[in-house]
């Protein structure tokens, strides 16, 4: 057991993490994948737009009909039709031709301008004048201007925005691959904890870090289980986990994770035969008692049972491995943004550990003050009061006040 | 019809929002609280904890009984029990004495500070030595520490994060009051316009906005609905307006907002008894032929039909129209978070108009550098590119390479 305790620091657990592979593909409809994380190198199948469109309503020329026009010396030119929307030109436009033509209408074949309605005044239902010279494109959305057939458009591993399922619409792909949610098993324990419903009697503590964590999966893009609370029993332990693990890619231990007398995580991890504990102590504060194991090929994160200690481990550790196993590409992104803030105040830290603060932000002249937040990790309120979380490196004795700092943010 | 046509500003649309009322509140569950706008004001029924706890194993004490206590000196204890996790101490702790608890238990009375387990060892099972001098409140937490009954926890208006929903867990609320989620019709328009599956025609374009706009509205927290494609005629856009109002809370028209010769939408609008125009026409770029529109109480928007001047005005009014109808208190909430950058080109602008500029973020040693990317209006790609806009204001003739800007991000 002894070598467990070695603490591990965060990037050695992260380092960890790469033995675990993203999920299998689904194929969803375009409809169901916003948000989804990209399975496969999508590549234009072909032009959009697929011919020359106007972007204003007017009339399609040849561009050099109008070179010199102005409104002292209009061009004058024949009106030979319009294009309705949606259809295709009938005839080639010849030189001294123009027809009229509405905004996204199709340019026919030899035109290659046009001129705003704006600048032009027809005589009669035969003749235009233009007022004004149009260079040739002016006005014209060209064929794979917006993108062209065969390039990349996204690799493997992206999450799709709202503005990428736009252009996906636009190309026809009514079908993609994403890689499926992870289904989240979270797991309860102490024979203090009762359900949240439940009234409580003098010692009770209501289980409120197993709402928090599903939370947490949500916005991490998975599918939370919460599947009650195990008492401290190695046995009760057994049987929960058997019945989890073929239902789901992740399991979470909510306060199963300390060196308290009654912990019985690691020795029911251990009593399935292909597991392995990877790490028992994380070198964090708060979050030192974690653990990460793996049974059979699933993962198993085994957090603190103080709420900030939880909370904050599932951001550092859980989000970046529900990011493996969804599919998505870099830790960075699993982190989410980034705010560029200076510390209020100075904080302490120790030497060969890593602290992460939580910081309230408070706007500034220039860059915002990021207010950290400090009480014991037993509170939740800490967190209820944090915009985001700084991290104290390994090798430093703490931040000054003034310091830069990145502030990773808390999401909905 | 003329007045229509004097632009507003976007602070000018954005006050006239103030008009739209949020939605009715719902009682949900807490499991399904995460991520939704809460609608009433809410206020600690307890203290959290409801008891002082120990945050570390070992033993409960008097603190003045370990006063001077050493490794040298140890202070000499008589064990009197154990507290179970989650029973209450079945006595109170008198001066000399001491209880044994684990992580999470509940003090006796008497007891004010605990003694970790690693500065005790028992002599036998009475009798323990304590190695270390603890100070009142030493490893406790006290009761209320967290969350004092009575004060405010959350007001209306915010939405909920995860560990807003574990502080509500651990208080034991199990049912809250949220404001209905916005249902939003999308309809678009256009004949040249074509359901995303078909296979297009010459001169047609898939209907890709709508896929975009859902997209956005799901991002937003509404609720999207696709109500196909209208053909350019007033009865179409008539009878799909009436078909729509009352499964809806907001009407999206995609593309009906034009001056070309084809745009029925005003006069649809203006066929329902109690309609009012608001807004025809923003000083803004992309976007001017925004529509705002009421009809009943319902609020009705308008988007241009290019690609990307549909997707701005979404972010820019409809995700504040969206926070009106939701319940959020500030439009601020709504455009969601901004990243201070530095901007990398010189940007051209016109006085009396707003630009918002689609950039991208490319990092730099202090501040990140703001790439604009810059393209027709009518290109997704350019969207595609952006990490987020950076807003030009009203009354300056552009920015200036160098200038510091917030760059709003787009979301996922």
């Amino acid at each position: 057991m002894k070598d467990f305790f070695k603490l591990k620091t965060i990037s050695e657990v992260l380092a960890r993490l790469g033995r675990f592979a993203a999920l299998e593909p689904e194929s969803v409809p375009l409809s169901q994948a916003h948000g989804r994380i990209l399975a496969e190198d999508l590549v234009a199948a072909e032009d959009l737009p697929q011919f020359h469109r106007t972007v204003v309503d007017g009339f399609a020329v040849q561009a050099q009909d109008t070179f010199g026009a102005s409104p002292g010396t209009p061009a004058l030119l024949q009106v030979v039709g319009e294009i309705g929307m949606g259809e295709a030109a009938a005839q080639p436009l010849r030189l001294g031709e123009t027809v009229r033509i509405a905004t996204g209408g199709m340019l026919p074949p030899g035109a290659d301008a046009v001129v705003m309605i704006e600048y032009t005044q027809e005589l009669d239902s035969h003749s235009l004048e233009v007022f004004r010279t149009v260079a040739p494109l002016e006005n014209v959305l060209q064929q794979g201007e917006d993108v062209r057939a065969g390039v990349p458009l996204f690799p493997a591993g992206v999450r799709l925005r709202p503005q990428d399922i736009g252009l996906l619409a636009a190309l026809g792909v009514t079908q993609l691959k994403v890689y499926r949610r992870p289904r989240v098993a979270i797991i309860s324990t102490g024979d203090e904890i009762v359900p949240f419903e439940s009234p409580l009697r003098p010692g009770q503590m209501r289980d409120s870090n197993a709402y928090a964590l599903a939370a947490q999966v949500e916005s991490a893009g998975g599918e939370p289980c919460r599947r009650g609370i195990v008492p401290d029993q190695l046995n009760a332990w057994q049987e929960q986990l058997a019945a989890a693990l073929p239902e789901s890619d992740l399991i979470l231990l909510s306060g199963g994770s300390s060196v308290g007398t009654r912990d019985w995580s690691i020795a029911a991890i251990q009593s399935f035969p292909e597991s392995q504990i990877l790490v028992h102590g994380v070198a964090v504060s708060p979050g030192k008692p974690t653990i990460l194991a793996v049974i059979g090929n699933k993962p198993l994160l085994g957090l603190p049972g103080h709420p900030a200690s939880a909370m904050i481990i599932m951001e550092v550790i859980g989000r970046p491995l529900l990011a493996r196993l969804g599919g998505l590409k870099s830790v960075e992104a699993s982190w989410g943004q980034t705010i560029t803030a200076r510390l209020s105040r100075n904080l302490a830290s120790s030497l060969g550990r890593e602290d992460f603060v939580r910081v309230r932000l408070r706007s500034a002249a220039d860059l915002p003050w990021a207010d950290p937040i400090l009480g014991k990790s037993g509170l939740i309120s800490t967190l209820v009061k944090a915009d985001g979380w700084v991290q104290i490196p390994l090798h430093t004795e703490g931040l000054e006040k003034g310091e830069i700092v990145e502030v990773h943010l808390f999401r909905p």
